[in-house]
């Protein structure tokens, strides 16, 4: 029987209840005729009450016992959802990670999922069972110990067993019905999509619509996976939710299929920083080294004997998130102390926005970015940095015209329009 | 390095400040050279939640499940302690049952112990680990499922510890400081014993002195494992709590070590039974098979033409829970409309007390049961059913004298004296 990977996140399974409502929709898919893999995480609140304990017995814990600790909430839900199957009679039983086995590297709280045996599943779904209820989240290292994937890890083992078993699909039930042009806060022209292809929700998340995490997003591109991102709270059908997959199963799209923002950065140009082969390695390594993600990066000019300096010298901009803006100068100016960096001084800005449009349709389309620069111009945005893809131009903007934005790029592209 | 076992209770590791406090009585033991293996329980309340979802998701449920949700909440407890004691500098690290591997049955909520290789755990010892933090109250079937031991099971958990790995002892810390002479809420001249023999000690717990797992006891005295009860709220010492241990470890004791009672008995008379062989098997059959733990067994009478019946009659008399009671008279009124067994009427009691008197000096001493005749006769005192064993006499008495029958029996016997 094909088989349909289906996964419940912490509110989709937050009470009883609600483990009864995503067992209904497990059961309709039962019905067509799947054999179905649940992937669980743990009941809404439990795994924050489980951090909360680890770091307040240890503030530099050893990871393994984090990891020990942490992934028990998964293994509750797994069982309640195994019970809740029976219940309805369908023939269900949970596994823990390390029960498949799901074998990751030895990373602990960020392990690396390396290989999913499906031959254990396979045969209970042979002898007749008909649901394999997985903790999410959670597997096996080399030396046996419990590993966990990282926060938002449950997508990602959903998708890496999809893969593994080669499902027809993978359905993530989460709290959003699905993928939209923006956020609806913003635009209320926002249109929820229908299918997305998987580099464009690459984009899309990492620029801030968090619905999937990207490293499932990533997982599903490299095997090709059918994802489903849908809500645990509406009625089920064939048409909900957004359908993540690849490009050729997109049959006409428009040349931009979202904008996305992001409201905290800041801007910092360094001023006048001698001009010599290796420069931004040299800058973009000590900032990498102090852990800040550098975002956008312009090197604005580039000429010798530039505002009255002898030799080349040039301005260099690059975007970071606002929090590590502190950390950002820190790095640069003790750099310069060291004297393996030379520049005048820094200029920083906190009170900008990134808004960026992604469309798969720019690589055969031209005019895109003209089209979104004279939005702008004509609302009277002026454009500080500019940053292109090949499926995404993002432009740093003043943060108190980010809405405005939004709403007129929305507008010009015409994403209310299927 | 000599072995010691540490196991503690819910109560003990109720808090993380709780956890703190018991890691470090461990790292005291530890201290004193000692590897020392902690067998923990869930924190406080965590079970009976856990307990609690899957009744309310399955009122039938399968064990297998339930055992892969309950086991969660020791995993915490063992994670939890191992950051604690890593944080005191102690190095440590937790196991659940599968990764000792704790090996049992496949009786899912109430598995038995079958094997625990001590290999892992020594090669840690080996390596410089100092205490292994073991998950109690679970296993792992030979069909590779999570298995718990049933209530209690991390007092089992323990002692088979100590057993596997030849431990100096094994200290059981709960909410009390020990074994009484009987309860000090019913005597107030109640005093801790510092020993009590394998022997007496199941003959308490199993009349209600509720410190000890009957199962834990009894492994104990198979393995011949010191068991030390004592609490984790007083300051340690090493004359704490009380010492279970074998007879040839106990230099002098008392005749009597202790008074038990259990208040929830019911006494039931089956007046005039056809006294044919074979009937004590067709009476005590039919109540086992109904679920009806008997405990007190009398024929009272047994001579022909017995209350004008022909052929040989005679009353049988036995006690048992007082909640058991309907259960048992339903039993024996079906078995007599089915023919099976044949009987004037029943007369029931449930107003009634068992008394015990325990020690293991009554096998050399004679005049016990004399004693306590006397001595309840001087109260007066009328006894219902009296039932001896080799180390125990047990009386039924109206319970209205219960109070006075443990207090008097406690200055006959001297017990507040060591």
């Amino acid at each position: 029987m094909p088989v349909l990977v289906m996964k419940f996140g912490g509110t989709s399974v937050a009470t009883l209840d609600r483990i009864r409502r995503a067992a209904k929709r497990v059961g309709i898919e039962v019905a067509k005729g799947y054999d179905v893999i649940v992937i669980v995480s743990a009941m809404a609140g439990k795994t924050n009450e489980l951090v909360g304990w680890v770091n307040e017995t240890s503030p530099f814990y050893d990871a393994r016992e984090y990891d020990a600790v942490v992934s028990s909430g998964e293994n509750v839900t797994a069982g309640l959802m195994a019970l809740t199957l029976q219940e309805m009679e369908v023939p269900a039983r949970s596994w823990q990670g390390w029960q498949v086995p799901l074998r990751t590297t030895s990373a602990h709280s960020a392990a690396r999922i390396e290989e999913i045996p499906p031959d254990n599943i396979l045969q209970k779904f042979d002898e007749g069972m008909r649901v394999a209820v997985v903790a999410g989240f959670q597997g096996i290292s080399p030396e046996g110990r419990i590993t966990t994937l990282g926060r938002g890890g449950s997508d990602t083992t959903a998708v890496a067993f999809a893969a593994a078993f080669d499902a027809e699909r993978c359905d993530i039930y989460t709290d959003v019905d699905g993928v939209y042009t923006t956020d609806p806060r913003v635009c209320e022209k926002a249109r929820k999509l229908d299918r997305i292809a998987f580099e464009e929700m690459l984009e899309l998340a990492s620029l801030g619509a968090k619905v999937l995490q990207t490293r499932s997003v990533e997982l599903a591109m490299r095997y090709n996976v059918k994802l489903r991102v849908l809500s645990s709270f509406e009625e089920p059908s064939d048409e909900a939710g957004t359908l993540v997959c690849g490009e050729d199963q997109i049959m006409e799209s428009n040349v931009v299929s979202g904008v996305a923002f992001s409201r905290d950065e800041a801007k910092v140009t360094i001023v006048t920083v001698a001009d010599r082969p290796g420069i931004a390695a040299t800058i973009f390594g000590t900032l990498s080294e102090a852990g800040v993600n550098v975002d956008m990066i312009v090197q604005n000019v580039s000429e010798s004997d530039y505002h009255g300096h002898e030799g080349k010298v040039t301005d260099m901009t690059f975007s970071c998130p606002v929090d590590q803006l502190k950390r950002a100068e820190k790095a640069l100016e003790t750099a310069r102390e060291a004297g393996g960096l030379a520049f005048e001084r820094l200029e920083t800005q906190t009170d900008v926005a990134k808004v960026s449009v992604v469309g798969i349709g720019m690589r055969s389309q031209s005019g895109v970015a003209a089209r979104m620069f004279q939005t702008l111009a004509q609302e009277g945005i002026n454009i500080k940095v500019i940053a292109t893809s090949e499926i995404k131009i993002s432009v740093l903007v003043d943060r108190k015209y980010m809405e405005l934005a939004v709403q007129a790029l929305h507008d010009a592209f015409e994403l209310e329009k299927a």
